[in-house]
């Protein structure tokens, strides 16, 4: 059983109207940077923030009547929740959504917002799946699957077939993978069209389970990915069969291409990416080679992220590079000194955010004292610049390499 | 003298291909929070981040010969400055960018990448403008300018076009006006395809200068707008002619709906916007009333924001919804006492995310000492669940309003 072209072409007759009809665009400046000619499909532009809004309506479309006043129920501390209860609250479909009890606050209370039933309950994404299909049960609710699912696999297919209008000569399309039903809708669509496509699947190296399933290999830890979105232990049955036989390679990549990834969406193209939107864009970094020359399109499958970590991935991209740093400098502590220091930075034209002046705590003889400087600059090489002028004018200084602790997270 | 719809049509075929065609995407989660259908006109995916891309390669495009072998002299701290640099780069046209001496270290470093002499000088926007005329003048350059001029109104009058072309049923376009020169576009297109469409435009309280110019009164008070893309002075002459007669009003916004604008385009639409770029949306969250049941279209202008800036407005936004909280609390200073405090606050389901505990600064007796912690919390009732956990438990306690000035910016 597999899903077939025409159950995705009468998916996009269905939605016609129902979803975003999100753009594919051209992403310049990362296509400069690249060396290929990249395009993105907004599915971060999609009414619940994900591509999930797809799957999830033509999935609640196809319950019986009976089914549809019976009610729903699913499993997702993230998008598949948001996706499914803002089209039950559409159709008049009560939805009931299990999310972990770790579930982020801003997550439940969007889904709540979409007027579904929340029950938190479980302290893995597990033993939240193993009390959704209980009550599922004892309730006499139908179970909507986030992937392995034909009809949900067909919704998501629908963003190939509008990949295609927009940009039907495209040579390769990257796809994050989680539990595979986008990379299944999308890639039977694509190599219908054209079987010269390449498709090329993304997970994160915490949770390779679609690849290592497909090789036959153990290589998964698990871990908290900043993709949550693709952090599945499982892949499905159905995508995985679909996969196997129509996706090319899939790349895996670190966690730290990934925050790059959000940081370059955000700072180059002005677009917001959740870590799972932002995979794909995170394979190109990590290997440009691979796609040079070629017209790509990586599918940016989601924007959900929690606005206290993209502040924090933003400010950590700003000392990566060289763009703000934080300086420890060590003083005799007498009146002036502070002053001295202060006018010292101004002359290198570099822009001081922050004082940490504490003599008391730190690890140094009491005559002697250090401080923290938060400085703006331009470049790695005007902080080296900051630090000769203050060490040729007798401050020892070190660069500290991490100043995430400091508030932004 | 006036720009013609010709012109405009005529711009729009010479910028095919040379810029990107920007999406007209619509916003589900504003409109439904607005009540009216909200479409926003994404020019912050444009290559420099700014619509100021369609006017520049218009104006440099239509230099003679010898003017474009001499070169092009523009004054700008921000989008101008980027979009003449990026295309006379492309034509090869020498270009000389003057730009102010505070001009952000980043706009300055991106408008150098694209090639050009950036000369900063001034500590005046005015102060700059008088030496980039005094350099044009000795050095024998073309001065672009940002918007008084019939080449750059026709540009940015594509924008028009394309908006019609894929809502020609809008009943309102909110257009952010600094200089003018996109309103007087986008007016001169929309007003002669249908009379009836209502053009807004939009400025900040502390620069309106063309609301102030038309209206014949001097409200314009000037100072750190973080819509600094449209903190203009004097607005043009050609296009004050053209907005005096083709547009309806223009509405003020303070400056506390443009960071509000900025956080719900982020939250809500995965949008990045600079402060100018979310000035429309910024009236529609001022007025919703005004717009009530109708088709509306919000130019979003562009997206250059600082990213430290953003980090700020994100996690402010959070504090303001009550999803993130300091509370000052007052404690006796023995030991126990601190994780006494954490058990209380972890019992509310509330997460702690920063303490400082300093006994020795605080005001307070000797005996006695305050702690504060940041803490992530659902929402404004759940703040106030914690604060009186905490007192009920005999311990003081108080909101500290702003914690922004903690390490965020």
């Amino acid at each position: 059983m597999t899903t077939t072209l025409e159950e995705i072409r009468s998916a996009a007759d269905r939605l016609r109207g129902q979803i975003v009809r999100t753009p594919l665009v051209r992403a310049g400046r990362l296509s400069e940077q690249l060396g290929c000619e990249l395009f993105l499909k907004l599915e971060n532009l999609q009414h619940t923030g994900s591509f999930k809004d797809r799957g999830a309506y033509i999935r609640l479309t196809n319950l019986s009547k009976d089914e549809a006043k019976r009610g729903v129920i699913a499993m997702s501390a993230g998008n598949h929740a948001q996706g499914v209860a803002y089209h039950a609250q559409r159709l008049g479909i009560p939805a009931t959504i299990v999310m972990p009890e770790f579930a982020p606050f801003s997550k439940v209370e969007r889904t709540r917002a979409f007027g579904a039933r929340i029950l938190q309950t479980g302290d893995t994404l597990d033993a939240s799946a193993e009390a959704a299909y209980q009550i599922a049960e004892e309730e006499n609710l139908t179970f909507v699957h986030p992937f392995d699912d034909t009809d949900v696999i067909a919704g998501q297919g629908t963003v190939g077939l509008e990949i295609l209008e927009d940009c039907p000569d495209v040579e390769a399309i990257v796809v994050p993978i989680g539990g595979g039903g986008l990379m299944s809708g999308v890639a039977t669509v694509a190599k219908d069209a054209n079987p010269s496509v390449q498709m090329i699947g993304v997970e994160s190296e915490l949770f390779p389970s679609m690849s290592d399933s497909i090789k036959g290999v153990k290589t998964m830890t698990g871990g908290q990915s900043l993709a949550d979105g693709i952090a599945v232990k499982v892949p499905g049955k159905l995508t995985r069969a679909i996969i196997d036989k129509l996706v090319d390679d899939i790349a895996i990549v670190a966690e730290s291409d990934i925050e790059s990834a959000i940081q370059r969406l955000a700072e180059e193209q002005k677009l917001i990416a959740e870590g799972a939107g932002a995979a794909g864009v995170a394979a190109l970094l990590a290997n440009p080679e691979r796609f040079a020359g070629r017209k790509v399109v990586a599918v940016i499958c989601g924007g959900n992220i929690d606005l206290k970590l993209l502040s924090s991935i933003l400010t950590r991209g700003l000392i990566r590079d060289g763009r703000m740093v934080r300086l420890r400098i060590g003083i005799i502590d007498r009146p002036g000194v502070l002053a001295r220091i202060a006018s010292l930075i101004g002359k290198t034209g570099s822009n001081i955010i922050e004082v940490y002046h504490q003599r008391l705590f730190y690890d140094v003889p009491a005559k002697q004292a250090e401080v923290d400087v938060v400085l703006e600059t331009r470049n790695s090489e005007h902080v080296g610049e900051v630090v000769s002028s203050l060490k040729a004018d007798g401050f020892p200084t070190r660069i500290l390499s991490d100043i995430s602790a400091q508030g932004t997270q």
